[in-house]
C-alpha cells in the first residue's frame, strides 16, 4: 500500500468511528412506549434492534419479496435523526408539524459525519424508509408499528390510556402497517379490538 | 388455503411474536460499558444494536470477506442467552467460569419459544458466534470488542479504572480482534496505548 492510501484509509477509517461514536446519542432518545413487564420508557437503539431482529423473523409475512438486509439495516439506522430532532409521538399534531424540517437538518449534519460514500448510502437509505414507496420501506413500517404496539398491548394497552390516544388514531396510524403486511395487520387489528373491549381504547 | 394451513400458520405466528415479547427483557440486562458523555451503563439491546451497524459500516477491514447480513444478524442475537444467564464482564474470572453452562441452559430455553426452523437457525448462528470458527463469527468478535473500546475510551478509560483492569487483561481480550480484523486491532492497540500514557489502564 503507498503511504497517501494509508493516510487516505486512517482518514476514512477516523470518520467512521467518529460516526459510530456519535450515533451512541441514540440510546438516550426516549420513546413513549414502555417496557413489557410495566417497566420504563423505551429508548430508540433498543426500538430499532428489536425491530431488525423481528424484521428478520418475521420476513415471511411481508406482502412482496424483499432485499431483508436492506430492511434490517433500515430499521436499524431509520431513527438516527432524533438524536438531534428529537423522539415524535405518533399522536402528538403539533410536533407532527414540524418533525419533517427537524428531521431533514439532523439527517444533514448527522450522516455527513462519514465518508461520502456512506453518507450517501445512508442518507438514501434513510429517505428510502421516509417516502415509503418501496416494499422494503413499507415492510420496515409495519415493523415501526408492530413493535410497540407488542410492548403496549403486553402492558395492557397502558401507554395509549397515558396519552387518552383513541382507537380511530391507532387505526389512522396502523394503515401503514397492512401495506407491508396483510398477515401482520390482521394480528394488529386483533390487539386493537382486545384492547377496546377492555377498555384502555376507545 | 386449507383451514389447516391457516391454524399452522397462526400458531407459528405466535409462536414468533412471543419470541419477540420475550426477547424484550434483554434491555433490561445492563453490562459495564459506560456511554458516551460519562452515562449510566449500556444495556445489552444497545449494545447488539450498536455493533450491528458498526459491522455494516466497517466491514470493508475484516480479514477476510464475510457475509454481512449473517454478521449482522449474529450481532443481534449473541447476548439474547443473557435474559437469563446475565452479562458476564470480560474480566470477571469467577463468573466467566460459569458463564458457558448458565448460557447453555438460556439458549435452550428462549431459541425454543420459535417455531422449530427458526429455533435451530438461531441456535446455530449463535453457537457459531460462540466457537468463533468462521470469518463472520471472528468479525462479529472485532465489533463485539470495538464497540464497548470506543465508549470507554471516548470517557478516558473510566471503565477499566472503576475495576482496576490491566492492560494486560485488555490485551488477552482483544487478541480476538485481531483475528477478525487487523485494521480495527491497529486502532485498539492505539487507543489501549494512550490510555496506558495517561493512566488510565495499569
Amino acid at each position: 500500500m503507498l503511504p497517501c492510501e494509508a493516510i487516505k484509509m486512517t482518514d476514512r477509517l477516523k470518520k467512521q468511528l467518529d460516526f459510530s461514536l456519535e450515533i451512541d446519542k441514540e440510546k438516550n432518545i426516549f420513546r413513549q412506549t414502555s417496557l413489557s413487564g410495566h417497566g420504563r420508557k423505551e429508548n430508540d437503539a433498543e426500538h430499532a434492534w428489536h425491530m431488525a431482529i423481528m424484521a428478520y423473523l418475521l420476513r415471511e409475512y411481508s406482502n412482496e419479496p424483499v432485499d431483508i438486509q436492506k430492511v434490517m439495516l433500515m430499521c436499524l439506522i431509520h431513527d438516527i435523526v432524533e438524536i438531534d430532532a428529537g423522539d415524535t409521538y405518533a399522536y402528538d399534531p403539533e410536533r407532527l408539524e414540524t418533525q419533517k424540517e427537524r428531521e431533514q437538518a439532523a439527517k444533514e449534519r448527522i450522516f455527513s459525519i462519514l465518508p461520502d460514500d456512506q453518507k450517501e448510502e445512508l442518507t438514501a437509505l434513510f429517505d428510502e424508509f421516509e417516502n415509503n414507496e418501496t416494499a422494503e420501506s413499507r415492510f420496515a413500517h409495519s415493523l415501526d408499528n408492530l413493535q410497540p404496539l407488542l410492548l403496549n398491548n403486553s402492558n395492557g394497552g397502558t401507554d395509549w390510556m397515558e396519552h387518552g390516544v383513541s382507537a380511530e388514531q391507532v387505526y389512522g396510524r396502523q394503515r401503514k402497517t397492512k401495506e407491508g403486511s396483510v398477515a401482520l395487520y390482521e394480528v394488529t387489528d386483533k390487539m386493537i379490538k382486545d384492547n377496546i373491549a377492555k377498555g384502555s381504547l376507545k
